[in-house]
């Protein structure tokens, strides 16, 4: 009785306009850990936290190397990134044999969201489950885009994604006049302490829990995982996290905490219609 | 229990004969940001919002060239619109390999208000969720035509649409007499008082949130983003938006008001059978 | 509860054997403006009243040439007669290529009738929701046909269809004994004063929303808008419209107040099984 | 609540074995007006009630000729006629190419009735919504067969379908003893009296509402409208119609004038079980 | 509320592991009037009860002639019949052109009970809505079998379906010990005799009504209608009806006049679980 | 209101994993007649329990013959069993013509399997409602699969199917140690007995109601029915069934009359969700 | 009422961004007798509990060999894993033809992961329900992977899926430390240990119930089944299970006997939104 009578599908509209399935979907982007992302004026660095699912397991892949110059970090459903992986490479592929060049940036970001936008209005397909940060470095320089599974493709100078991902939002936004001029070094540093920043207060970035892209000027695409990630975490030292990071940090959580309490409830009652960010419809 | 029984998808009637999904598409472009156009004798001119999604982030495209002689300014589903604009583009190319010619506006426009057609009468599909304006010059001249969901096209001297855009309309209505004999810096200007009207009491229009694109006779198109609108904004000067515009707003601020407050209750209530226009049924 | 049961597709029989989407696409045609159409011995005339969105933009289309000897007059949703006008136009073109000679207008009413037909008997799509005045000299004369989204295709000596059309018929009722023996100026002149019985209190026949379309022997298909109209209005006079007309109106006029008062309700309740004119299971 | 939970669709069993669709569309032919058919040993002979939607319009086809030997009278949804009469005549000439004779009025008459029991038995179809009486002279003499929307296809001496059709079916069975030795010209007097026997009493035949089709032995299918008509009318006479047409009538118009009075409830209460005739399941 | 909830299609199982609609579909067999069959060491009869829709039609066909050495008689939908006969007919032909012999019996029986199991099993189908009896003779001597809308098929000595034919099953169960020594001539006379025993108390088997096929050892397939069939009904006399006859006829009178006065109400009271016999499940 | 939510597909998992579509499909076997197969280190034997429709018709087919070396038991519906085995002889008879040698007894086992789970996985199908005993010799010795609708395909020792079957298989799991080493006779003889024990008390064995099938080293698949039955019906004796048979049976029968009278309700009540072997989810 | 709205299929997301369908999915394998894995520097070993359907049938295939350096457990649904492992065996033949080497373990398993995400992007099929642990040996050593319905695919040092997998997960987080520097016989035996734990209280390890799976350097895939196992028991010993055991076996019990009572009700209950494991989302 209280049903959103349209939420059923990706190609029904609301009498507002909204598709809320897109926005739903933008939902399992929240559920999934954090990645960051910057640019400098030579380099892009992405910076992810890997969820352990258990101790006996390897960590879960959080930046996928796609070419020598491309890389992306991913929030979401992990298969739903897989096959948009594999189709990056696939157009990567592509674009050397057909071209001979490295595929540009923006154009690969473009093509995963017209493949996305696709999911959106034909029915009997779901909208990918995932986001995605696609960083690289061709002709043109540096660039991070973020793709989401409406199919919208926007360039950033700094982006987070995932849960928690606000407070990096905010380290970013504290810290992003000084990228342009930072370092590949500086810049993976910033990247970390803005993904710091998304941990709960009784966790740490590790070298099991951290992976960092880097590529850039002169840099192929770099991926430290595990062992590698030692030295930057060194570098990063034990400076906490800033204080913006703390009153975001609450707010979200006492916002999480009741989101996990009402979830079971959430799928009879009037689906909320003031969701924190309204995604779909900006242009 | 109250839902609105023939709303489902496109293809169904309402006993009145009215295509509900088409019409809640509709809504979804007042939920971008504005976007004007208007046409001298020798000149078309779009102007648009950009809406900032966040400080770290470029502004969104809103006016997107499609050839030397074509652009078009949006405002809705952004990804629908780069699908629209991929298309057009195709044409574009088409037109020029095969007639050696620049393809001619009003088919351009005719032919995506075809394909948007095809979504609202086959099931399976969503109509479009973007409207746009086509700006262009060929050999008949400037043409500005309106593209909707619906596969409406209309051409007009003056238009706008996204939220907010009667105040702009307002402004077109009160000097749409003195355009055909404008230069292309008084259009321009003209295409900014407009705009500046849809901005709600404490926004300006800034060269981060402001795109301009100019076509017309041995102008080919030209679309000024970010430094390059500095200099129009400069000759806009300081002159506050006109009295109609603080009108029309209010009106309009009170009913966006009314909207947001009552958007979550909106899903399930009946649908409201006056909409402030009826789009679809004029001919 | 109270909803129609049968009313879901065109392709579900009610208990008393009706198809009720398919009498609701006509009800789309009511809520286009009008267009009137008439045949004398030699000629036919089509005229139409134009709607405009707003005083931006041009008029919209009511008339569409086909071909030389053929065009049409609308009401209901423009898209959808655009996109078979397409159709006929592609018709037109055929019979040209392949049998030398204009294409008869029977035989393209009734192409367009079957394709109409088709939209009513397939799942998934949805019937057109535009009516049309085929208007055509051939070899066997002039000819006039209205065609209806049930596939229903009719040769008239005078029609009208759209918002207040009634008003107009009843004015082509009182005077069709005259019309064969009309020149083509009488002709278009009765048109215009039928269409005229349909306007509102306020409104008059003007330059701007004002159609006509003449085609008959010795003359091709005309199409005339805009200045071209004046001539013809000026020929008309000041004559008030004909006391039918008057009468006719009111009764719509309160229905139509009726109607629009009670729409929002309309959607959810019983759909009320005696429509003005059972209009699909003539034969 | 009360829905009728199996007519859906023309593929669900009812428990009791019925198919609800297939009986509501049979229910269409008797929206449309009477039709009348009846065969002596050399002639058959289809007479039509044509109704007249305007008296600006031509009165609507009511017989259409196929073939040389072959032609239909026709009750329902027009539009479908229409189809299923293009099908036959494709039939006809396709057996004059390939077998270089005339089509056997049995197998024409089949072959709608298989194209039509395939929409009785697939889903996204539905079934046709118009009866016809199929009429034609081939080698083994004069024919005339019944088709229906189920694909019943039955052959008679005499038969009657559409509005008030009881009334001339009463009068075929008290006369129908004598077809078969009458000439054409008592064929189609008596097929024009039992026509009149289905008009309302305030209504008689007329030139305008009267269509005559006859074909036989040296008797090529011709079709008698309009002024061609008055003959016949003339032989008619001025006699009254019989008793039994009265008789009939009243029934008849009281059921009917239950029905039009229930017939907007009708949508929403139980489908009464009891139709007038079974007509399916017969064989 | 009260609808079963597992008879929407064929495709679904009800908890119990039945298939609603596929039980529905034997129902409509019961509505058609009654078939016979049986068989002698030699030879095959069918026979079969015509309903005479009206006075003025010829009775309906209920035995159908499909090849040289075969036949079948029908109970159920008569245009589904038609469709199954087709197919039989050109699997017959196929055999004859490819095999240089008669089709087997079995396999042509087989053949449609693989056919009709397909629309058992795929959704957007309906089961065919009638029973068969095939009757033919071939190398392995005379055959009967059984075809239902399930796909079952089963070999009979004899056999009876549709309205009233436990009456006939009576009669067969009663003589069938003398069958396999019967001449061609007394078989058919014990056909007629249990015929007749379908009949309501106030009807008699007379030439219109009756269908006879015979096929056997060296007697092609004959179909005995109208004045054939009165030789056979003088052999078969006037004797009464069976005791048995009567008394099954009662039981049966009864369930049917409680099923009539019950139907409209059926629809949407629970569907009684306890068919007379269960039809699928047994192999 | 009461409905299973989860069991209107084969595609639909409960919240608890379960397929409930395919249950059902389980529970149409249980509505057949017992099927009994049992291996020894030479032999294979499957009988069955053939229920008489009527009197009239020859008993029911249960055992089929695929190959020389292979054959099935069935219980369920009966045509989806004929479709099943004639796919098994279109493999067996390609593995003869491309591998010149028998199909492995494993092999066409897996392969109906595998065709059987697509119809669990696939919307618009539905799961086939039959099981079967595939009994077969080949180059590995003797097998015994027992295929389910499930695609579920084990190999067994003994296994008994269809109604009553708890009763055969508690004669199996008394007996089958001494299997291995029987002759084909005396494998045979068990198998009769543990069929005998799924008879109700008032039943025997009967050469009517009685099919066997042997297949082992140096014995090519044989068909037993009719009177071949009767030599081992003799053999078998009239020793009444054994003890375990009548416990097994009585509990049985109660539940089986529980079923049947609250049958009807069932449709509409709650599914009981403990069904009395979990099937599905073993592995 | 209760009913979870969003749970219908697979591409439906709930509001919080799940898909139910594919977690229902994930509880079908834990309807599944446990599976276990683990990996030493040179070897992987699978182990399984067979569950007997039956004393007559063999104990079902837990365990599956793929390749000579491959093997698959499984949990779940048989006949998908079937499915499943027959595409295995195909890619992994391919890869021999066509790369002439065996196949990578990673690829063959991110294979099926991206075989079985479609499942969960595409409208009318259903999410395999099955999980895999993948035990493999190749160029780059050692490897296990768990698959998961949902497509994901991890790498794991030791894994366990299945009934009460928790114990052994719990045994395995004890000592994997030790397992890198396992002989292969070491490695097995921590395997049935840990599996050992899984097993309810009154159950042992047996020949006839106990699968393993071993594969590593210079150790083509080897599966020990019924006698074979022996040996490896034997070296097991007596001990019994560990504490850790009890205490988790414990607490699963009781859910389970929780769950087992309360499964009938859950159907129709608000499905509980707080899985054991969010497993989906992870990434």
């Amino acid at each position: 009785m209280f049903r959103n009578s349209y939420d059923n599908d990706s190609i029904t509209y609301s009498p507002t306009g909204r598709l809320f399935q897109v926005e739903y979907a933008l939902e399992a982007i929240k559920q999934g850990s954090a990645s960051v992302g910057l640019v400098s004026k030579t380099h892009v660095v992405i910076v992810a936290l890997k969820r352990n699912a258990e101790e006996l397991g390897s960590y879960q892949k959080k930046i996928i190397r796609i070419d020598n110059h491309l890389g992306i970090a991913l929030a979401g459903l992990a298969p739903d990134a897989r096959v948009l992986s594999n189709f990056m490479r696939q157009q990567a592929m592509t674009s050397k044999m057909v071209y001979n060049k490295p595929i540009p940036v923006a154009r690969v970001a473009h093509e995963i969201g017209d493949k996305a936008q696709k999911n959106t209005q034909t029915y009997g397909r779901r909208p990918y489950g995932v986001g995605l940060l696609v960083a690289g470095y061709d002709e043109t320089g540096p660039h991070l885009f973020e793709f989401l599974p409406s199919g919208t493709v926007l360039e950033y100078f700094g982006a987070a994604i995932g849960a928690r991902s606000q407070s990096a939002r905010t380290y970013l936004e504290r810290n992003f006049e000084s990228f342009p001029d930072c370092t590949a070094e500086e810049l993976v540093l910033h990247g970390l302490r803005a993904l710091r920043d998304t941990l709960a207060q009784d966790k740490e970035l590790l070298i099991q829990n951290t992976s960092i892209g880097l590529v850039g000027l002169d840099t192929p695409f770099k991926l430290y995982d595990n062992e590698d990630v030692g030295e930057w975490l060194e570098k990063l030292g034990d400076v906490g996290s800033s204080r913006g990071r703390r009153q975001a940090e609450e707010a979200e959580a006492e916002a999480a905490a009741a989101a996990e309490t009402s979830a079971p409830a959430d799928e009879d009652i009037p689906v909320p219609d003031v969701p924190a960010e309204p995604i779909e419809t900006d242009d």
